[in-house]
């Protein structure tokens, strides 16, 4: 059987998942909270379902969720979005990259991304037949070298996927970094995907620099957000796409047939929870507070720390007291000290080894204390 | 912009269904109930979310929800799927068609489907570069001619998609056609995909024949079903893939990137509903009643009802009394007799027309008798 996909194993979040739960390590790896969501909105899907909300949601999503995410847009980034033409709810941010890259990435065209990346770019970019083009984030600060995205520019660059906040370094863009994307992609007819499911994740009182804060880069921009990220609830399945409406019209034709419609009672839901704002504004400063006491316990570690200025992540480096590959350690922490990581090796198609590996600390206090405990051990 | 699939509109069901709701008309078009699921479906997603079951579930899906429909498989057909390799949930019916597709179809190759069809396959198909080869189901019965099946068979044919109970004409495969689809397709390496979304809706005492009744096709097919059909939760987005662990291998590498997982809630919530088999088998009598009473109440119709053997779908004649086109019949009807139904050329994409209107009967009693009311007054 000729596979379109010959090199995909299994992923790294399912291999870690179950060695971890094979040893009953704290499990550090997916980026997915173990603590629950608000009351108040599981009492809202209930409410939906009570309702008679079962049944096909409209295709490009429900009508006053839409409504909700135009006006938090515009509010918090200025750029304003066609409720009809322009938003899109999709089943996870996960469909909603894979339908922005089939609908617009054709066969042959080449597609800059940067790694390390979350796993998904370059396997949905091949399926299309075209060329992910992987660049290195320069470290220790993961920025972005846009002298080399200029040289990687071609005629048939047709996309450029970007992820701010980023996983897995806990990166942001700034200002700078956007007006050189829109610098580059001036007067070509490139996409930029991006990448934005930690939108309200961004620490220590900066700003979320998405695209939609940039009008010359919002009109050639797919964004990309999760529902399931914000309100603590990955495994219900539901994000959102922003595009301009001659972009989105061709996402849409691939979520038609891919989806046709996301979960119905969840959106209502959203919908109702969404109309007070405090529930996503609040998740910076809930999000900090556990960066800052992983921070804190683990000053005491052999690690060290990278800064992590948004996201869930944290990566920690090791070199200076181990020469073990990044996947040693990892496989080590989780068999001999009970804590489950992933190593940063995962992100690269080419598998660099910076000797870091990533935590996430979307965990409630008791799981971060004692991960970071376990981690004290570490020798 | 360059579109990947320029002759793609709106959909059908968007167009019919903001039709039907500017004029306020009985809903008969789109195949969604418009009554409730079991309170004890939707008490059981609620208790899965207050049990904090609320995260990525596992990549193929939740473990015990794959091993009831094992279970189901085998004592209701006859073959049996491992658990692990050989059963996906899929985030809908429709990203199990997707995925399927995606993942086993090459550019360049062919794949042979039946029209009148569901809409997606064909864009699909084309999605990755490969031919969709239509072939028309012979009226009035909508059978398939296996001579001209086996006359499209060509060097490049890889798929041959298959439908029964057969949306939109409620025609389902008898053992006959399961013997010409082994026949033809033995000693090839063509594989069959069959959407049996339909599966527990079969009239009259018949059994379905599905491709997993056969050992020779359930050995190369990718069987695709759906729990929002037989549960009536549409709007809930969640299926299930059943195939051999070598083609299971390459649909799960697009299933992986394009959704990762199916929503949690939902299938804890399906897991604990399906360990009572009457919660699907009792499905054929429920529809078979709803259907009859159609057949009955529009006898005094000028309309001619063409059988329907499963599916929750009829047909309707009226080239005798009228020489509209389909779509001219169904736009009357909305505006003039406030009924809302779908032409069956939509489901062609040469159009052709046939001078037939689709009636769904998946609505609670007063809708049908309300719907069938109108369409006794049309002239
Ligand atoms: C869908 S995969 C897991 C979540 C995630 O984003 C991560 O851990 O990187
Ligand atoms: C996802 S589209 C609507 C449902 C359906 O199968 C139909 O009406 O044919």
């Amino acid at each position: 059987l000729r596979s379109k996909l010959p090199d995909v194993g299994t992923t790294i979040f399912t291999v870690i998942g179950q060695l971890s739960a094979q040893h009953n390590a704290i499990n550090l790896s997916q980026g997915a909270p173990n603590f629950s969501p608000d009351p108040q909105l599981i009492a809202g899907v209930t409410k939906a379902m009570q309702d008679n909300h079962n049944q096909y949601a409209s295709m490009t999503g429900y009508r006053p969720l839409k409504t909700l995410i135009a006006e938090k847009v515009a509010t918090l980034y200025g750029s304003r979005y066609d409720v009809d033409d322009e938003i899109l709810i999709t089943a996870s941010a996960s469909e909603g990259l894979y339908s922005a890259i089939s609908g617009l990435v054709h066969p042959g065209d080449e597609v800059i991304y940067f790694e390390p990346s979350f796993d998904s770019y370059a396997p949905i970019v091949r399926l299309q037949g075209a060329t992910p083009v992987a660049l290195k984030l320069a470290l220790p600060d993961f920025t972005v070298n846009w002298d080399e995205v200029c040289a990687a520019i071609s005629p048939r660059t047709r996309m450029i996927i970007v992820n701010t906040p980023h996983n897995p370094s806990g990166q942001v863009f700034s200002a700078h970094d956007l007006e050189m994307l829109a610098a580059l992609t001036r007067n070509t007819d490139i996409i930029i995907l991006s990448d934005e499911v930690y939108e309200h994740i961004v620490f220590d009182g900066e700003r979320h620099h998405g695209m939609a804060t940039h009008p010359a880069l919002a009109e050639r921009s797919v964004i990309v957000s999760s529902f399931g990220k914000t309100f603590h609830v990955t495994g219900w399945r539901v994000g959102y796409c922003l595009a301009p409406a001659e972009l989105m019209s061709e996402i849409c034709k691939v979520h038609q047939f891919l989806m046709f419609s996301a979960d119905t009672p969840m959106q209502h839901a959203f919908a109702e929870y969404m109309t007070n704002p405090d529930t996503y504004l609040s998740l910076a400063a809930f999000y900090q507070r556990k960066r800052d006491l992983m921070q804190s316990l683990l000053a005491e570690s052999p690690f060290e720390l990278l800064p992590s200025a948004g996201s869930f992540f944290l990566l920690a480096k090791f070199s200076h007291f181990s020469d073990e590959s990044d996947s040693e350690m990892v496989k080590r922490l989780i068999t001999q000290y009970g804590v489950a990581t992933i190593p940063l090796s995962a992100f690269y198609t080419d598998g660099t080894d910076n000797k870091l590996i990533r935590l996430s600390f979307a965990k409630d206090e008791a799981t971060l204390r004692a991960g970071a405990q376990a981690l004290c051990q570490v020798k």
